[in-house]
This record gives structure tokens, sequence and C-alpha cells, in this order.
């Protein structure tokens, strides 16, 4: 696509499609240039008078956001938006201007006082710091004429670009109107990378350079190729835009169940993380749920939710799918790239390697037993039969603590696979449990030792490196040998060609997300056990992700 | 030991070894509650005085500290009480008191006020900055009169105690008046444990509470048990130590070369990291060195050293050890707990899963290939015929450009096997590399996810979890296979018992801190080959480290 007057930006390719669309940048701070070069010759009363037309425009603009979103999003606006019009703020701010602060640094100290009074108050005026600050950073954008802090409301459908975005960010990302998601930073299996599969939009990361193409640009987005084509020529972009559409129109009637070309059937299952994904799933050709993240429905508390709470969000998500398909239910996987207020360890020198999952367990025990009596609580009120599994598993006396637990209830345990220790020990963990679900993405940042939010590192995360399919073959051989179901939950289940190979490999089941499960559902159908089985000899035989990958492909494409 | 009268304080057990003396505390920082406490009623001229006596005090301490040091470390801190004498900041710190400050206020803002000039002026100056900081600790300390920051001189053999230690705080530890350390935090393969087995002192890392016993109290640390007995009854203590000094006697008339009890030969090497102790360790019954660890020559440079300087540095360790005993040398392994201003990457939120060891020389190639040139000219100067080693790799890429290089010099290339990516591969790597040197410490962490220097993950970090045992016997196995040798140089290697695993799993050489050398060595030389096999695959066959250990005892100790 690109051409002489077109620039192509590489990145890591995440999620394929095709966009073709506006770019709308994500911008996060204010930058420092913007605010000093603030003129700073206004009287009081005409600071004052700017402050308040500034707080106008930021509490309309967040008003018409909550009125157009719902539930807890919708309260969480409106209050923002009543922080910006607070009386109190403003009167703080007026004191600073006439003991001679500029706007901006009246602003900045007003509100400080007021997260020193909310801290003190504690409880919920405590949480209420985090929108403080929120209100600071876009008012102080409002005074000085600088862009939107955070995620922008796309006027018509856009490439949403930022350097990275954060779980916090795209809370409420609407597919209609975010068509293609690019970011700096983050490797394929971050943040990013999960939020565009779940919303089935193109995704690249590692995207250098990107941050310096301006608003309003038209790109085209090819997220199986990872290139962002800026200001590429226009006939030719609608052209691929549009057969991309009849792909996808294409992939939309695939109904399932899914199954090999001779028949072996592979459970494809749904990734979800809350009531309404949960809903969302239940109408795509899934047998269930493979993997419902529980630490997601809590990302905005700060205090541990009761009992009461936890059951209803459990309950939603097994109602959407009933009793005919099941759920898979991940305990809390709190961590460095899943900040839990109420359950995470403060200052750890490496997250990733820190207390997290059901390490937190060891911490604070009770975290744990509240969770299951919240899953047990609701199975009886929506008359389902969920199966439990642990994050972050790395000995058998974990796995066997944990299944104690889950057994005692009355339902089927298992443990995640994304420690390399788990999948070694697999056979000895099936001794204890019930089933194994491989978290392919941690599994490949711990097996490569390489942090898979770091762009720069984007080449070792892949789960295509042959150590990774190792450990993965030790895992299924283990559940084909015990004869327990072994699932992959990770990113590499949407990869259509890898999925095959994991089928090959003795996989069970796949989860992820909704959207990649009529390709990933069309590529087995085209394909004999056979092939995958001899796909997944010849990834494993190979060197490196380039060659495994071409190996498999050169097999399953015969 | 303990009694009634006597409180036992639980950590986990690092360094064997018993010692008994009064303990004495490493505080890092001025405690806030001291400095508010100062009484801010002196007149200017009084604040001046007392800043005066304090300036005098810290300066003569670090000169008495610099007199009886040698080399980089005497110009330090000669150049450091210099500037606690420094007249110019006298000036200002006069300036901030007749401004209204009071005393600790008044040299911090006159410290800052250096700080930014100095890092204006950038190069050496601003290497000064860490230095400025650090006065700027002992002269508060002393003026309001709390103990002095950093490790303290001890006037007499003391247990050194701290929260944690930084390889700084024991760049000059010595062993004649240090006889035992224990920290609060830290895991089996902190950098506390690393020195303790360099120093031959007993350790206790992860000792919950110590910080709150008070200084000069005495406490018996039994380096085996991980226990540490605060104020036991006299006599018995003494004793136990004494009993521990005829050991060690013991252990001392063990003279190598290394053998099973039949004859069967292990290489026993040791780790160094520079001139000094490679000279010390030269004198300890090994073979040669299996890890120079070349980061630690350079850990106070700000700037990389010139060709010449490295040239220079290596040629020392090569020169401590002759033509007859080989040096294997590691490229910079820089990273997360072993920070080198010149080579890190800022802002990682996984250091130790982010760009170190090798994958640096992605981000700066000139870095490695000078380290290379300085390599081969001291090899040239000392006439020895090193063999070289890179650090984290991780794939089979990695490994063969490495030794490309490396053999591009005439010299043998070796990869550590740290990353269980590369156990996994071992056999794939020795297709272009001569040799493999095993990082039990690193490939733990990795394996079991589980970072080394956090105390409360200390369970996970055990060399001896079967998962990790499994990934070395890969190793080993490949190396058999190939007939390449596969050393281990991780902490691992100076546990006697484990040795005598490794050795069973078919590792040809053991590399350790030199007072490690005896025990192990005294050890294979009571275990026939067959005993050493036997015990390994006990210790493979089990599902957790205390059962491995007991298995592989149960078969050693017959």
């Amino acid at each position: 696509m690109a051409t002489d007057e077109s620039v192509v930006i590489d990145g890591t390719p995440v999620v394929p499609g095709v966009a073709y669309a506006p770019l709308l940048a994500v911008h996060q701070d204010v930058p420092a240039e913007a605010i000093s070069a603030f003129d700073a010759g206004l009287t009081v009363d005409e600071a004052v008078a700017t402050y308040e037309t500034a707080a106008d425009t930021v509490a309309q603009r967040l008003a018409a956001r909550s009125a157009a979103s719902s539930g807890h999003a919708a309260d969480l606006l409106s209050a923002t938006a009543g922080i910006a019009r607070d009386s109190g703020l403003r009167s703080a701010v007026r004191t600073r201007l006439e003991a001679g602060d500029d706007l901006p640094a009246a602003l900045g100290s007003a509100i400080e006082e007021f997260v020193t009074t909310f801290t003190r108050l504690g409880g919920v005026m405590a949480e209420r710091v985090t929108d403080l600050r929120d209100v600071e950073r876009r008012l102080t954008a409002e005074i000085v004429g600088a862009p939107e802090p955070g995620v922008p409301d796309p006027a018509r459908p856009s490439v949403l670009v930022a350097v990275d975005l954060a779980p916090a960010d795209t809370a409420g990302l609407d597919p209609a109107s975010v068509v293609a998601l690019v970011t700096e930073r983050g490797g394929p299996t971050s943040h990013t990378a999960i939020i565009s599969r779940q919303l089935g939009i193109p995704c690249v990361v590692a995207a250098s350079g990107i941050m310096g193409v301006k608003d309003g640009t038209m790109v085209l987005v090819d997220g199986a190729a990872g290139t962002i084509t800026v200001a590429p020529p226009e006939a030719a972009a609608r052209e691929q835009a549009a057969a991309e559409e009849r792909l996808r129109r294409e992939l939309a009637s695939w109904s399932g169940p899914g199954a090999t070309r001779d028949g072996h059937r592979v459970r494809l299952l749904a990734n979800v993380h809350d009531g309404v994904s949960a809903r969302a799933a239940a109408q795509a050709p899934v047998e269930g749920v493979g993997l419902f993240r529980t630490e997601i429905c809590f990302l905005d508390e700060s205090v541990e939710p009761p009992v009461e709470v936890q059951t209803e969000a459990y309950a939603e998500v097994l109602d959407a799918f009933g009793p005919e398909r099941p759920v898979v239910i991940r305990t809390l996987d709190a961590g460095s790239d899943k900040p839990l207020a109420f359950a995470n360890q403060a200052d750890e020198d490496n997250p990733a390697l820190g207390v997290r999952g059901l390490r937190l367990a060891g911490v604070n025990p009770g975290l744990l037993d509240r969770q299951l009596e919240a899953i047990r609580a609701a199975a009886r009120s929506t008359g389902t039969t969920p199966r439990v599994m642990a994050p972050m598993v790395a000995t058998v006396a974990e796995a066997r603590g944990f299944a104690d637990k889950v057994h005692a209830l009355g339902l089927e345990a298992g443990v995640m696979i994304e420690v390399p220790s788990a999948a070694i020990l697999a056979r000895r963990l099936l001794e204890f449990v019930d089933f194994l679900s491989i978290g392919t993405n941690d599994l490949t940042q711990y097996t490569m030792a390489a942090d898979r939010t770091a762009g720069s590192l984007a080449h070792l995360t892949d789960p295509w490196q042959p150590a990774v399919l190792t450990l993965v073959s030790i895992a299924a051989e283990a559940g084909r040998r015990a004869d327990r179901s072994v699932g992959v939950c990770g990113e590499a289940a949407a990869d259509p060609d890898l999925a095959a190979v994991l089928v090959g490999m003795g996989v069970t089941s796949l989860s992820m997300a909704p959207a990649a499960v009529a390709g990933v559902g069309r590529r087995l159908s085209r394909s004999t056990m056979q092939a995958c089985e001899e796909a997944a000899t010849a990834a494993l035989g190979t060197a490196d992700p380039v060659e495994a990958r071409a190996a498999a492909r050169a097999i399953l494409e015969i």
C-alpha cells in the first residue's frame, strides 16, 4: 500500500484485520511546555473567569459521557463532573490566586489541599482521590489550551493511538467508534492486545514513531502485517478495507462446534471478564467459557467487595451461559499489569515475579476463601456447575492446597500452567487437580525471561518460541496420559495456525476472545488431526519462532 | 540454644556456620522523627557552629576510613571527606540559615543547590552527586544525633544486621570484623547471600524482626538452621561457636583436586569479580575460575571505561591464575540487582525480565565489541587463554551471534544457562557454542517466576525445586551427549549435597566462592559417582525441595 508519498510505520502485528480511518491520539499528561507557556498576566478576576469557563466545559463533557454510559461507569463520570463544578474547589483556587499563584499553580495547590483532606477522611472519600487528579489534568489542559487528557471521545470512527493503554483507559471503548488500536509500546500480550482481541479490532503494538503523526491524518492499519501506512492513496486503501470486511462476513457465517476436518472435536471457548462481556460472548459459537478473569470485575474497587457483591458478579457470568455451557472461573489474578488496590503488594522490584495470583492467598488467605464462598453461592443460585482454577501456581504443594479447598465445595479444580515449573511438573499436578489450563502469555514471559509488556523484547515474547512450545507439549502430553482436559487460554489460542499446532500436541480446548473464534474454527475445520500432529512435530523441531511458524504452515496449508 | 529467656528469630538459612558476637545494625536513612525532633531554637551563629562540628566529625571519620583502604575506595572516601569540609557548602548553609531555615532544612537546600550545579556541569562533577547525597545523610545524622547511615565500622567483631544490603554497602566489608550477616529481606540468592559466601561468613536472610533488636545485644547466628538466638546463655553459645571453628580448621586442610571417592574428576573453580578477589581465590585449592563477573569491576563508573582500563582490569584476574589455570570471563551482566550507570535501561517495570545481559548488546552493540577487544588484549598481554561466555541468552540466534564474535578472536565461547528457554534448547545451543555454564540463581528465579531478592518468596527460590533440577539435568545431559563441558556457577554449586547431585547429573565443573570449595571437595571425596547418580535420580523423582534434599542425603550419607 506504500507509495513514494506515504510513510509506513512498522510495529509488532497483534490482531489481524485492516482498518482505514483518521488517527486520534490519546494524551495522558498535559505537556509541561504548554503549562509553562501559559500567560500568567491575568488579574485574579480574569483568572477566576477563565477557571469557571474551563470547569463548565470539562463538567459538561463528562456529564455527556456519563449520559451515554450506564452502570458503574456512568456514576463515576457523573461524580467526576460534580468535582469539576465544585464551588469549594473554585474558592480554594481563588484564595491561591489572591496569594499570587498563576492559574495552573493555583489549581494544582487547591487540588492538593482537597487530596490531603479526602485522604484524611478515608473510606469513600479517599476513593475519590483518583478522580480529583483526573479533574486536575482535564482542567489544566482546558486552561492552557492543550488536548484533553485520557481517551477522547471519537466524533467519527477512528484509529486510536497511544504510547500505551492501561485497563482504566480502555474501560469504556466502543468498537463502533474505535476501529483499530496502535501503541508505541507494549508487546503482543500487553493489555492493549488483549482488549483489541476482545473488541475484535485490528491492533499493532511497538509501533515506534506513531505518536509523531498528527491527529486527523488518515492511516491504514494492517494488523496482520504490523504496518501503519500514513496518508495512503485513498482508493486502494478503501479497497483493502472493503476486502477485509468481506472476509469478516465470511467468518461471521461459521457457526461451530469446533472440530478438525476429520471430526476430532476441540472445544472452542470464550474468555470473559464480567456480565457484559459474558452476555456478548454467549452469542458467539462457543461451548462455554475457558477463562473468566474475575479480577477485572473489581478493578475500580479500593476495598475488597463483600461476598454478596462478588456472588452477584459471578452469577451474572454463570447465568449468561446457563447449565449446558460450563464456565471456568479463574480466582483473582492481581499482579503487575492488573493492579487491584485491595489485594496487591506494594513496592515490588519485579511485580511480575512477585506475590501475585495464588501467592496472594499465602499473605491473605481470607481473600481466596471469601472468593470461593461467593463462587459456591453463585453456582447454587444459578443452578450451574462452574470449574475453578488458580493462577500463578508453581509447586505441587500449591496445587494440592488449592484443589483441597475447591473439592471441598464439590467443584472441579484446575490450575493455570503459566510458570515454567508448573509445565515441567504437569504430570505431578494432575495427581491433585482435575484439569490444566495453559496461559501462554505468562508462560512465554517467564520461559523467555522477557517482560511481555516491553516493546523492545517483542521478538522474544512470541508464543511460537520453540522452548515455549516444548513446555506446552509437556503439559498437553501429561493431560493425554492422565486422560484429563488441557486447555489453552492465552493469546496463542486465538492464532489460527498456532491453534492447530496446539490441538496437534493434545490440547483439548481453546479459549479466546469471542471475535477470534470463527477464524480458529475455520482453520481447524480445514485440517485433519494428523496434519495438526505433524505441524506440531515440525514446529517443535525448529530453533526459532519464524522457522516454527513457517514449518507449521507448510504442513497445514497442504 | 534457646531457653525461656532468649528469643529465637527464624530466617532463611543461606551460608552455614555459627557466629556469636554483638549485633551491629546498618541504618540507611536518618529517621524522619529524629529530624523533626531537632531543636530549631538555635541562633544562626550557633547553628553554623553546630554544622562545623558535625562537618569536622564526619570528614575525619571518612578520612580515617580512606587511610585504612586502598585504591579506588580510598580515593572515593577521601573525595567524600573533602565535600563534607567544603567551605562553599558551609557558606550556602549559612545563607539558608539567615533566610530563616532550621539547620537540617538549610543543609538540605544547600546540598540541593550543589546537586543542581554539579548535574549541570556534567561529566566528572555529575559523578559526585551520589557523594553529595551521602554527605548530606551523614551530616544530617550527626547534626540531629542519629546513628551514622551506611555500614558502620565495627569497633569489635560483630554480626552485621540490615534491612537489605546493596553492592555499594558491602564493597569494603572486612571478614575480620564482620563475623556474620543477617538481613530482614532478601532471598538465598540475593546480593547479601553472594557476599557472605564470598567472605565465607554465616548468613541468614528474610529474618523478620531482626531490625528490632538493640545494637550491641549478643546474638548467636546459626547459618545452617537459619536462626538468630538473641541473648543466648553465654557458655553454651561460646561452645557452639568453638565447635564450628574446629570444623572450619578441618576443612582448611582439604587441598584438592576435586574428585569423587572412586576418582571421577570434577573441576572445582572459583567465582571472582576483580583482581583482589582473584588473587585471594588463587590461594584456594581451585583449578581455575568458572565465573569472572566483569560487571562488578565497573560498579562505580558512570561512563563506560575505555578499552585500556577494561584490559587492565581483566589482565589482573588472568594474571592471578596464569596460563595453567583457565579463567571463564562472563561479559557484562548489568541488570536489576547489578545496575551499571553506563549500561542500564531506565524505567523498566520488571528489570529482571528486561533488557539485561547479552540483550544490552542489541541496544548498544559497541559495548560488547569493546569488551571483547579488551578481553583479547588482556589474553595477549598475560599469555593466557580465557574462555568467554554471555549472560541472559534465551535463543539459538543469540548464542550463535555471540559465538561468532568470540570465535573470531580465536577463543572458546560459551553461554550461561539461566533462562528456562536456554536449558530447554541446550542441545541446540551446543551446535554453536563450546560450553555451557548453568547459573542456578537466575534459572531458579525464572523457572519459579519468583524474584530471588524477595524474602517472602524464599520458599520458591530454592535450587532444590524439582523443576529447576529437571532443567539442570536437561542441560547436563545435552553436554554429556555432545561431549562438551557443562558447569554450574550459581549458588547451588556451593551446597555440598547439591553439588554431589549436580555431578551425578553430568555436570563437569562447579564454580563457587573460594570459601565453599573445601566443603564441596570434602563431600565429593566421600561419595562414589554411582551414589551421586542415584542421588540425582532420587532428587529428580520428588515433588518438592524438602523431599528432594532428604532423598539425596539419604543416599549420599550411606
